[in-house]
């Protein structure tokens, strides 16, 4: 019988996995979480892996294997897997009877023809691309709370969706001009694993833009704020620190606004989403803002004419981006407050 | 009779004058440098100072005096002092018979109003303005070489500048679109001014937006490249690093070019100037490659249309952005190689 | 009637404040709590002034006013103010029948002259110095739990007692030879008022040592380790990170030692404590593992010839080494689970 | 014919080899530089592999080759290889005639067994072991000056020998008790092959000891200063900075010593040796006076009663700790001023 409330967690060396550990072990509706890993080098213990997780009582560490998750009690199950990880393993767990969330790019798109031109993998999991819902809580809730199978949304498409889609919704984007999205993020965005360029000297008292014109979670983007290709440029640099995502995103607007008209917007449009805060006219959200939380904080200057707007929008990519975003999720598949263990 | 060679340098309290100290105590065309601040506590060495310009000679000290640096055989005059500082002296010090360069604010503008609009200070120095040569080498060399007085550019202005010139002059830009400049700043960019919001806690693992719709550098910015206020947006953000400056770009080309023809058109514009260096296509520089320099380096990257370019403009904020490119505007007054002492 | 889950705060402004705020907010066992300070500039809400805090309700914000503490129901009060201020608030808080824990060194000697002489502060408050309890709880929760004014330890002291009190008390620390103190903090130590020394550009890619054989956390390491200022070289380093302290510390050995026996001499020590984490043999604690926790971390090495120690004990300055501390404190008072809200 | 002046660079691809190149591009005695690494991956040219090296000359790189060496007109080789490398090929160069410094361990002991046992490695260079002056010009510049084979200092012995060794000759180092070396280096100093402990965000915010009573730099400071292993302890911290060393000795004095007689021995020691400077009594240099120099500089602190002294000593791990004093050893050897190109 699967209790929905124990955990399996598949993939924990990684940035993403330990704040899911974290999390998990500190959320008051999860009964059981067991961490699955392909090394375990003889460790029984998350603990012993991660020492800074003891005295918060000593999870089971298990070498990954379909077989033990899918013959325990698990009814739900994280996959901080790569992408070609999570394609093979997603629907084996969903065919056991096990609910998934999956933190990797294999389930964010309908269509298998997104993934591979985005992602240049093969689709062993193309099947089951229909069936995954979005989880980007604020938007697609309803469709959350029923799902078996959930693609956590990219950690800088959650930054660049959220301030986008009421703006879009309301028919306030001007088409004929572009979209810039100019978007920083720390370096546990980009992994764990050793590279040159990730080395501490290589990021320490440096900045760069990578990935011009051709990032992943573009076609995210895209998806769901509505906007065309041909209207959006996306670019994202590397900045010298930890984590934390800040977007600065320009717009022109398709009529006068006011900074009172756009705070309201924004106000209304998010009232009852707790995890996103909308700040004042005249002040921005910073990084330290938002660090260590699962926050997504938006702020805004408006030019004096009314026409173009700078939107400033904040999350940690390892909270709200990224594991924050999937207890969230997990919340909602729980029938719980949405934001619980989050605060 | 006065030494062009023999250099006052008023003001080496902050980043910009001990960036200005380092370069000129190791200028091979400078005779003799003299430092002035206004509270020098009993010192009479800069190496008292800063000791770690010990052992590059003992420059001297002296209180700030118009009297002492007239009566001085001094031909040059640097103000690393602030806008409204500068406004008062440098006036005095062309009257005296010195060559001013200036690196605040004060000279950068044509107009009174320009002036009091963006810095809301007073213009004693109104009559003034109409003199002063605006001193960015690579545009300006002749002016300058002849120059009395040179306002040394802004940091984030040089950055945003030098790589939109070219496209300007050949009439690349789309009119109707808007030029966004998405600039991100070192520390040292704010002065030394202890600041709650420069202590060391508030900028480290922190990302900030500032001065939406309201920076200074805007109307040098507009002033050289042409463009109308109204189709530009300048945004600046303040990175956890000391020094450096990485501008984002964004243009919407008024013909479909090739990254062969944009890097063609930036090889052929800055061919002789060294200071500049030009990226290959698909490569983009980093802070790193221009720290502790006095290069300017610039990369891009073309959507595939061909009608979106995205510029990415690199400058170390103290050495190209204020205290080197015051020692090329040197070097160009003394009739000397553009260079000496900055490579 | 007053209530001691229901707390003041006085002095908020600082970093110690802000966390000591983040944590009670979270407290489970906390039911109302007020924050004072100074300068309110008309703020009602402590989210007003630190937006990162919406969300977690809307704790009150009240001009510091010992009539408006006194005329409330608290029962406790946390004293975040500096050295002076808290000399002469804490007796009249005590008079009025509250419970005082106070963060600063005001109280943690039990005479007049050791405060004098270190502090070079008047001693308004020599009258209470006795009643104080010096609030390590390690070492003496018993008189913690029925004090009425707790002496908050110092950041350096905390990471430096914990590890010498238990070779002290099995006298393992050979008497004729120094005991090294090789202390090193992160920014957030030296407060948050705005020092050119604290300058993001003067700390950042900068360590530097400070307080050579005068730093005012000694004779509080004096005392609780009962060792004889002779015998104790402490030194303190300002590190280019917000958080943490490291502490590595030199002991020679009054008789021959093994791994195994120093560790299980740690292990007994503090079997019952949880806040304090003795680490394997061969393990050394980094800062990263205490960040942002109220843990105590302690590794060691021992030469080959097992006489010579080398301790390494890892806090954060803010958590166990101040307003994490003060809370393990509270627990204590309130006579509930010493660590809860602190996991 | 071999030109001293015409230099081969050996292994150029770490933060060694960059920083060797940096300095001998703008080194006015050296007549040509030619760079050699094992995978050139088709560059022809220095600064391909690193643009920020542009616009000082088109330095010629080449495949790693010591046939090619040896048939050019290269007189002096530096090593920038590993260990086990530069014990292969220093011994091939110098039978053809080059001079060589070795940036490596493989030279700086003269027996085997004291490399076998501190670096496990063979010992094919065993018969030059005797050959190789240690290359730290302030102790030996007359061997120095002779050397065919210059073994270039640790970074951490150079920051730690140079301090102590006036105290040594002096015979003010108290026999019975321990010098104690508390080191702190940054990143740069553990190479740049990417290694997961390496990883921005595992040094970022972080902090921590290593590698305690097992440094490889143990001998180089035994052999050099005169102190028994029983009497030194030397430990290691990796800082969160790009570059840097700072050493916080503590010493124990064999007799009472005054601020002014410690001051006194160390100017008289080291008054003809322009790159170690000495701090006034009362002072400390940091980390910042040293970036990107090659100074070494030392400061100190004495207690109250004369007999416990703090050395502070910092240095640049890669100017004074590494290229910065081989290129100072190349001057000795071709006979021109010390600090030629290093001011």
């Amino acid at each position: 019988m699967r209790d929905p409330r124990n955990i399996a967690v598949l993939g924990v060396s990684g940035y993403t996995g330990f704040e899911l550990a974290t999390l998990l072990l500190h959320h008051p509706a999860v009964t059981q979480s067991t961490f699955y890993m392909r090394e375990t080098n003889g460790h029984q213990c998350l603990s012993e892996l991660f020492p800074q997780l003891r005295a918060r009582g000593e999870a089971p560490l298990r070498p990954l294997s379909l077989e033990a998750i899918t013959a325990s009690a698990a009814g739900t199950a994280f996959l901080a897997t790569p992408h070609e990880v999570s394609a093979e393993l997603a629907p084996r767990l969903l065919d056991a009877g096990l609910r998934v969330i999956d933190l990797s790019g294999a389930f964010r798109f309908s269509t298998p023809d997104t993934f591979t031109s985005w992602y240049s993998l093969p689709v062993p999991h193309a099947a089951r691309l229909g069936e995954a819902v979005y989880g980007l809580p604020e938007l697609y809730a309803d469709q959350i709370r029923g799902a078996k199978l959930v693609a956590n949304p990219g950690c800088y498409a959650t930054s660049v969706i959220l301030p986008l889609r009421p703006l879009a919704e309301a028919d306030l984007i001007a088409p004929l001009q572009n979209v810039i999205c100019d978007c920083k993020s720390g370096a546990t965005g980009a992994g764990k694993d050793p590279r040159r360029d990730l080395h501490f000297a290589e990021v320490d008292e440096n900045f760069r833009a990578y990935n011009l014109f051709s990032h992943r979670h573009t076609p995210e983007i895209l998806e769901h704020t509505g906007l065309p290709e041909s209207q959006v440029v996306f670019t994202t640099h590397l900045l010298p620190v930890a984590r934390g995502i800040l977007s600065t995103i320009y717009v022109s607007l398709a009529s006068k606004q006011t900074p009172e008209s756009i705070e309201q917007l924004y106000r209304q449009y998010y009232a009852a989403k707790r995890m996103v805060r909308i700040w004042p006219a005249g002040n921005l959200p910073e990084l330290q803002h938002v660090a260590n939380t699962n926050f997504s904080d938006i702020g805004f200057a408006l030019d004096a004419q009314g026409r173009r707007l700078v939107l400033v929008s904040c999350l940690d990519n390892l909270g709200k981006g990224a594991a924050g975003q999937a207890i969230q999720n997990l919340n909602l598949m729980l029938g719980i407050e949405e934001h619980t263990g989050l605060l």
